[in-house]
């Protein structure tokens, strides 16, 4: 298997200039996320205050953001991590369609907002997942529901329902659904993941349904989740001014690193990460 | 006299992202430097990884980073701050040209890269100054050497010869020199300052100077002594990952918050600066 230098986790700004500065060192680069940049970045109304590109529309950003890593020949793995194993002097990167390695890793995927639901935390892996491409399998004849927080998992459910018995699907946002029919859609709140040895309840705001297993799809995986023993405060990565983590080798940048979510603190934040991590691939080689 | 709420010393990235980032919050700012933003931007050759303004000459981005700033409404004020000082809640800002007031600071002066002279931290105040502006009035009748780092410094040699009996002048740079006809121009190295209680002698590469005044005339001066009891480690200012320094209301961004230096990060970091700065004047309300 290939092993990069560094795996870029995420592709907003500090994904994307962690990425061009790689490249302008001549580093092996892997950069997982989404070929679109971050939906984020895409839906901003109106940017005042990235220097140098005034006043510009959040698609407009995300244009240029994307055509530089392009014209620098970065390329986007379009995955979704679901964990992050420390192997000696690499890392093993589970992802929804395979395994990577690589020597160090810069966790660039933005925050997670929302709380985990009551039983999230207690039941992963007894039923709760974050993959459903990666434990669908488990699922066969099962009754499953999946919680998605946008239409791009709508796929998602479509691809469980080629093993379960019964998808529900619980759609997050306000766009219309389209999955296969059978596929339910269901427009209520989920509140809570009961169970006793494993899974076997979502309760919402209007019912109960009995399942054998709940996914969670967000856009983002809260990191202690993606990487064990990794410090955190509240949903953000613990790291100093180098965006050095308690972890060596893992580094992070952007709003996962904490606040203000602004997007020229996040590009910068990207830029100090990968040299912070070229300086320690360099201690790696001795 | 005005209080600003926040007073940016230093007009590169840094200074100018913490600039407009102050004027999206709506805050009454003082941005103190150059109008035209940084040399070392300015010369540039190339930079590759700035995001979203790929492969771009220092002076195209210089444009970029002045014409943002000015759509904002951001003043930049010519002078050269030589000295800050801690009154309470709120700062005394010294500067060639006058004093001003603010209630946070945030330095963004860039780096000093070379070391004091010998003798240069020693007769601080007995000999050696900062400021020719300043200070000339205190020389009438007396020999001072200058030396200057770059051509705007001849100005200050030339001021200085209204009032000093003989003014020798140290270029640092290459080019040309063209300072009045009082001032006598030497191209030799500046190597020692010497004196006993007070400066007597300027040692170069070649030759000893009998002089009453050195004026070291630098792009930067050095953190701690701008600011006394300010924090550093080496050329630079000890910050957190808020920009913050050990002392309250001020903050630091860019190059003299350490490395690396480059201008996104430079950036990235002023726009922290300025949301901790304003932070830090909510607390001064309450």
């Amino acid at each position: 298997m290939e092993r990069y230098d560094i795996a870029i986790i995420g592709t907003g700004p500090g994904g994307l200039e962690a990425a061009i500065t790689a490249k302008v060192r001549n580093k092996n680069v892997l950069l997982l996320g989404s070929k679109t940049s971050s939906l984020k970045v895409e839906k901003a109304h109106e940017i005042l205050n990235y220097l140098g590109l005034p006043n510009i529309k959040g698609s407009d950003l995300q244009k240029a953001f994307l055509s530089h890593a392009e014209s620098m020949g970065v390329e986007i793995t379009d995955d979704r991590v679901i964990a992050i194993y420390p192997l000696g002097d690499y890392f093993g990167i589970q992802a929804r369609d395979g395994m990577y390695e690589a020597s160090s890793i810069i966790l660039a995927t933005g925050v997670v907002m929302s709380k985990p639901y009551p039983g999230e935390n207690e039941f992963l892996g007894k039923g709760v997942s974050y993959c459903a491409t990666c434990d669908a399998a488990l699922y066969k004849d099962k009754v499953t529901a999946i919680i998605g927080s946008s239409p791009k998992e709508e796929e998602e459910a479509n691809f469980m329902s080629e093993y379960a018995s019964k998808v529900l699907y619980f759609p997050l946002y306000k766009e219309e659904t389209s999955t296969n029919d059978k596929v339910e859609v269901i427009h209520e709140t989920p509140k809570e993941i009961l169970g006793d040895t494993i899974v076997h309840t979502l309760r919402t705001d209007q019912n109960d349904y009995t399942v054998d297993g709940v996914f969670v799809l967000r856009e983002a995986v809260s990191p202690g989740q993606l990487l064990s023993g990794l410090e955190t405060s509240g949903p953000h990565v613990v790291v100093d001014i180098n965006m050095t983590t308690n972890i060596p080798g893992v580094f992070a940048c952007g709003d996962i690193a904490g606040t203000p979510y602004q997007y020229i603190k996040a590009a910068g934040q990207g830029n100090i990460a990968t040299l912070s991590a070229v300086n320690y691939l360099t201690t790696l080689k001795k």
